[in-house]
């Protein structure tokens, strides 16, 4: 593909070979994307084996022995590396981190690990469906064994753990200790918060999610609020699928998908408003540096960080729902909505309340489903916890976080399809998204005093200009940790997340 | 991607290197069906990109000397080619005749094409939209004499012509004399019935063509009739595109598109009709065989026999219209239709008028469109005919044949991509898929005697398993010329269509 020329340094050769993946992987996107969105259900096998040549072809860019070489070569130019956040030193440095890890793996781990997936994911479906987990346990017990495995190729500090190695797919630079460290308080306070709310004599009512608005309506409202926000459908897309996602295909193109129901329109809003934030991390990436890690995401914690700040910290405020609310009637000419406030639409829009499906969850207690999970595969990879006794553990950990009791494992320790994936050290990026968020939007509150009243104007752009500048304009060249102390001046806590859930839930419900 | 053992022969091992460059050109196709249906505008740039890098690499995988190598070998093997028409024989007599086309052309001749043809399109644009034909003229000139070049490369027979050369391309096997000798006295019998259509003085009305039709109603017509000809939806889907097509993706995955104005829904008819045509021969190649010249279609001639035949044998039959125009009023419910009778909507699915544009011109005349376009391309590469004076031979010969004055370049010789495109050869397949379909479907009227009864019933099954087992399933085990012969018993001749036309056409005109 490539024509190089003994002008071109190192650098642009490696630049160009990457450039390459990056652009196949981007093809890849384009039709993982359409298989959940336009793809015949017939075309299914055909396209397993199309995504199957593109993932071979791609590993095969990336870790080829020239890569190697060529990363080699970059470090030892003094020049290129003497300001470790410029653009260059940035996109060596970050070569190296997923270069090492693509090639740290020996071929025979990666195979078992993606035959092993596959079965599990087929096994977990049909335990799940039965709630029967004793189908599922051989293969969680295979998923684990194989994690400790690639966990000790990819190697840990060593005051760290297994659990960290994993981690770093998801989260660079975070680890265990770190996570736990923000994760116990948040819990220590969280759960006596929710156990008050639970008890509170002045709840929402939970009507708005009950009004029945036809999806061609909804579809439109989903498509104003999004363009509000300022999602560019010049060089973007919405789409229905079942499970709602984003796709930041390359420059120019990104993705996003929703999901309708008759009733339930708050749903489908907070899904759009979810996905409107991935998109609008992905559009502000800086498009000239697209195959390089300087036009990347940084982590999947700050990626939700973008995704959680729309939907919460915008999409559930006071101020936001006071100009929204008459946007909703109008829009959707319902009659029944007319007999909602903007008050009565907020506080629906704020319901918590302790349910048994992760995905479900309110803004409250989604957090401490993350959590139980963390600690959980943290002890199943160190073998402190076996997998035969997952099923009791979740149960009893359930009740004493959330206070309800899990009728079945479909409900329980078989509702997440993650594991079977062979995603360990994912989920608390989850928790992490709304840590970041938290800690993000108070500091954007002090930088931007009027920012409660531009939202009760409609107006987003400023909030959305200074992400840009930031956050997105970044691409990886802080580590999500060092940008949050970066931008905010602090180390992250649990503290601005808890305070912005008591300050707003406690007026809610009266407490 | 492929792992290769001894024990495999060299056609395993071809058939394993071919079914990977399949597999990425159906990527290829995924991503260029999107471009036209789904993309942002915004993503143009990108996808671009994606395309160019993906021909690359099909392109290197395709022309490897290794490649080159297995064919030999198989050709070696004589048990594989002891029947030439066995699958094995058909794979290797194909792969050869590709490899070696694709390895003939030096690569700074293919490098200056593609460059030109880029550079072409852009001033063919734009000299179009201004009928400025001399802006055209020396990239014309330009095109004219790459093709030249690159018919001497490909080569031809002695007693042949460059252009067969490159009509290889389109209609393998096909040769310029042969089309001559069927197209001439074509025209001659059909230049004198389009003259007396034009002197009828019982025309159509041309009302149906009028009518308003909500597009989403158009939709729903266009999916019912679509699925009624027997295209399954389970593997294929319909969409809405400016210029429509079919895209053949791979086993269970066949895209068509068609398009929609409020106006003329007849057209969005024809267009879908034709596009299931395709539709159906791509849904009727073997998926065991993807990926071999034993799963893909033969010729562009047959294609286009295949759209054809189902938009205008049935298409635009009496016994078509009579069960088909109760459905059209229920389906689309506008009060207007009902004064139409079902002899009014076949009357009027059969208007025949010259025009200048091609595209848009009838059944009839638009043959007459196709050969004066394969004339004059023939003359511009043998040199007969210099760019400079194709405007006004183009007018002068379009007043001999259709009998009317051509205003301006616009709508006459600059109306094409085609020849910015390169695609010289390309044309006459569009005439030759009316002689197939027309010659093919006087065979199945008299294997199946009922054929017309069954029409008027909305049974089109037995027609569908007759394509099926005589055309579909045969892959490219046979050239399209000795595909007809072995159907039909006969040469391919003009006759069949003149007596399809004549035989319909005069009735509706009371000649």
């Amino acid at each position: 593909m490539s024509t190089t020329t003994d002008t071109q340094t190192a650098y642009e050769k490696l630049s160009q070979k990457m450039y390459g993946a990056a652009l196949l992987e981007s093809t890849a996107a384009i039709l993982g994307w359409e298989q959940e969105t336009y793809m015949p259900d017939g075309a299914r096998g055909h396209r397993a084996g199309q995504l199957s040549q593109l993932a071979g072809m791609i590993h095969e860019m990336t870790v080829q022995p020239e890569v190697g070489d060529l990363i080699a070569a970059c470090e030892q130019d003094a020049a290129l590396n003497a300001d470790p956040i410029s653009e260059e030193a940035v996109n060596i440095r970050e070569w190296r981190r997923v270069y090492d890890r693509a090639t740290k793996l020996p071929q025979s781990l990666v195979e078992e690990i993606t035959k092993t997936q596959s079965l599990a994911q087929g096994e977990w479906a049909k335990a799940r469906k039965d709630s029967d987990f004793p189908r599922f346990q051989p293969y969680l017990e295979k998923i684990m064994e194989l994690m400790r495995q690639k966990a000790e190729c990819y190697g840990y500090s060593t005051d760290g753990e297994p659990y960290d190695a994993l981690l770093e797919d998801y989260e660079p630079g975070a680890t265990a200790k770190e996570i736990e460290s923000i994760f116990v308080p948040l819990r220590e306070r969280l759960a006596p918060l929710i156990a008050e709310i639970a008890g509170s004599a002045n709840k929402p009512t939970g009507a708005l999610h009950k009004v029945v608005v036809p999806k061609d309506k909804q579809k439109e409202l989903s498509k104003f609020v999004s363009k509000s926000l300022g999602f560019d459908f010049e060089t973007g897309r919405l789409d229905e699928t079942t499970h709602p996602f984003c796709s930041g295909i390359g420059p120019g193109d990104t993705r996003l998908t929703t999901r309708f129901r008759d009733d339930n329109f708050p749903d489908a809003l907070s899904s759009t408003m979810h996905e409107t934030g991935h998109g609008l991390y992905e559009q502000g990436l800086r498009g000239e540096c697209f195959g390089t890690p300087m036009g990347k995401s940084i982590s999947l914690g700050i990626h939700e960080s973008q995704s959680r700040m729309w939907e919460n910290q915008v999409g559930r405020s006071e101020a936001f729902w006071s100009w929204f609310a008459p946007q909703v009637k109008q829009l959707l000419g319902v009659a029944e909505l007319e007999r909602f406030t903007a008050a009565d639409m907020f506080r629906d829009a704020n319901m918590v309340e302790p349910s048994f499906i992760r995905v479900e969850s309110d803004e409250a207690t989604y957090n401490l489903h993350i959590m139980l999970r963390f600690e959980l595969e943290r002890a199943l990879l160190r073998g402190d916890l076996k997998p035969a006794d997952l099923p009791g553990v979740w149960n009893e950990r359930f009740r004493a976080y959330l206070g309800i009791e899990v009728p079945d494992d479909r409900r329980g320790c078989l509702q997440d399809v993650h594991w079977a994936f062979g995603l360990v050290g994912y989920f608390p990026t989850y928790t992490l998204g709304n840590l970041y968020s938290a800690q993000l939007f108070e500091k954007i509150s002090e930088d931007i005093p009027t920012l409660q009243d531009q939202f009760r104007q409609g107006e987003f752009a400023e909030l959305l200009t200074w992400l840009r500048e930031h956050i997105h304009h970044h691409g990886q060249r802080y580590r999500a940790t060092d940008l949050c102390k970066h931008v905010t001046g602090k180390e992250l806590s649990a503290e601005p997340l808890l305070r912005h859930l008591e300050g707003k839930l406690r007026p809610v419900y009266g407490l």
